[in-house]
């Protein structure tokens, strides 16, 4: 993307995005571009909808209630979504909207809250995760916004496993397993569709363990020597597969 | 590590620990450990000093103002230094205490602030960089603190290279670079002494980028196709350096 588009406002809508056609913002991100952003008529902003690319925009109406503007020019094509499945226990608050704002910059395409022995949080609602996946993916430039699926327990998501994920093999980060690299694990995936499992700040159980163990779907790996926080984790585990059979290329 | 002293304090102490040999600590780590945790006579720390290994440690008087303790056992053998050099623009206060956090628990050996054309954070303290580095390798059972350089300019930095460094290899992450995989360019460096250089929130500017691509002793890499903040790229860069040619092995 042209660096001269860098620092303009960039929101995600849900409407088509076609040359010529104008577009009324909602109450919430008009207010946000008038009277938090401050932008008026001529200014320009960047819209996205994770089907049609990014587009240039200029505002032809500036009011606080209802931005108009007209949709100028495509400045990015769109990208597909990803195929990586993301599931992690949803930690407090703050590291929860963390964790869903780092699965987005790494590009995973779906994000899965599950519920382990040693979770925090039990209570986590979707519309927050999509509130903070929108976000994230309009600071970070990302035209995909990942679907957020619903809470499961481990034990439902891994007994749900085949029917729901078919052939998709499960990654996941094991405190337990002696230190090694991934690149060999991960290479003899290469082309299959995965998924990374990132355990909560005390990791799995031993009975969490063992089960994932037995799965022949799963696929245990290190993620080095340390012990690693799970946002850490998280990104550490992503970007290991981003980059050895990921979108890294 | 057995698991069952996940849960002990841990601290890192100047001291050689042998065993036998009584220890006291100082006011700060005495108070937290008598006030803040209400340890006391009898309960098991365990200390580090990144020369001796870790150590099982029990109290044996317990005033806020000094704790004494009898040096019992050897849990860990003393793992090396690590030989990975780091250098990032520093952020802001807390999101700088993160991305120290971040260097310990991803393996590094020294952690130097380097100030850029872009960088928010001009007066960065190196007592701060260090209680940080040792606060997160007492979290994360790291026994070895890295050592913190002090700052100094992206252009002092790189002109001194060849003289401080020598044959090291400066990796950078480059936001300008078309995507790629790393794991190429870093297989050609395996066994060679490395370093990661990750810039501020707004990328390297023109002019710095072409210096540093000027320069034999630089490496750029590229973390993928979407922009990362840079606490996430300095995840994802150290990641793969230590996942692809580093210690996880």
């Amino acid at each position: 993307m042209p660096r001269s588009h860098a620092h303009l406002p960039r929101l995600h809508v849900e409407p088509d995005l076609v040359a010529g056609a104008p577009l009324t913002l909602g109450k919430e991100q008009s207010l946000y571009l008038a009277a938090v952003l401050r932008k008026s008529v001529g200014d320009e902003v960047v819209l996205f909808n994770g089907r049609d690319g990014a587009w240039l925009c200029r505002i032809t109406a500036d009011s606080k209630k209802s931005v108009g503007l007209d949709v100028v020019d495509r400045i990015a094509a769109q990208t597909p979504p990803s195929d990586l499945w993301y599931g992690f226990a949803p930690l407090k608050s703050e590291r929860l909207d963390y964790m869903v704002q780092k699965a987005v910059e790494m590009g995973v395409g779906t994000i899965q809250p599950v519920v382990t022995q040693f979770t925090q949080n039990h209570r986590v609602k979707t519309e927050r995760l999509q509130a903070n996946a929108i976000e994230a993916a309009e600071q970070c430039e990302v035209l995909v916004v990942p679907s957020i699926a619903a809470e499961v327990s481990l034990g439902q998501l891994l007994d749900g496993w085949p029917t729901q994920h078919g052939d998709r093999k499960l990654l996941f980060a094991d405190e337990g397993a002696a230190s090694s690299s991934p690149v060999v694990a991960l290479e003899q995936l290469r082309g299959q569709r995965v998924g990374l499992l990132v355990g909560p700040e005390g990791g799995f159980s031993d009975k969490e363990r063992t089960k994932l163990h037995g799965l022949p779907f799963v696929v245990p790996i290190s993620l080095g020597p340390r012990i690693l926080r799970a946002d850490t984790a998280a990104v550490a585990g992503l970007a290991a597969i981003q980059a050895i059979i990921g979108d890294w290329r």
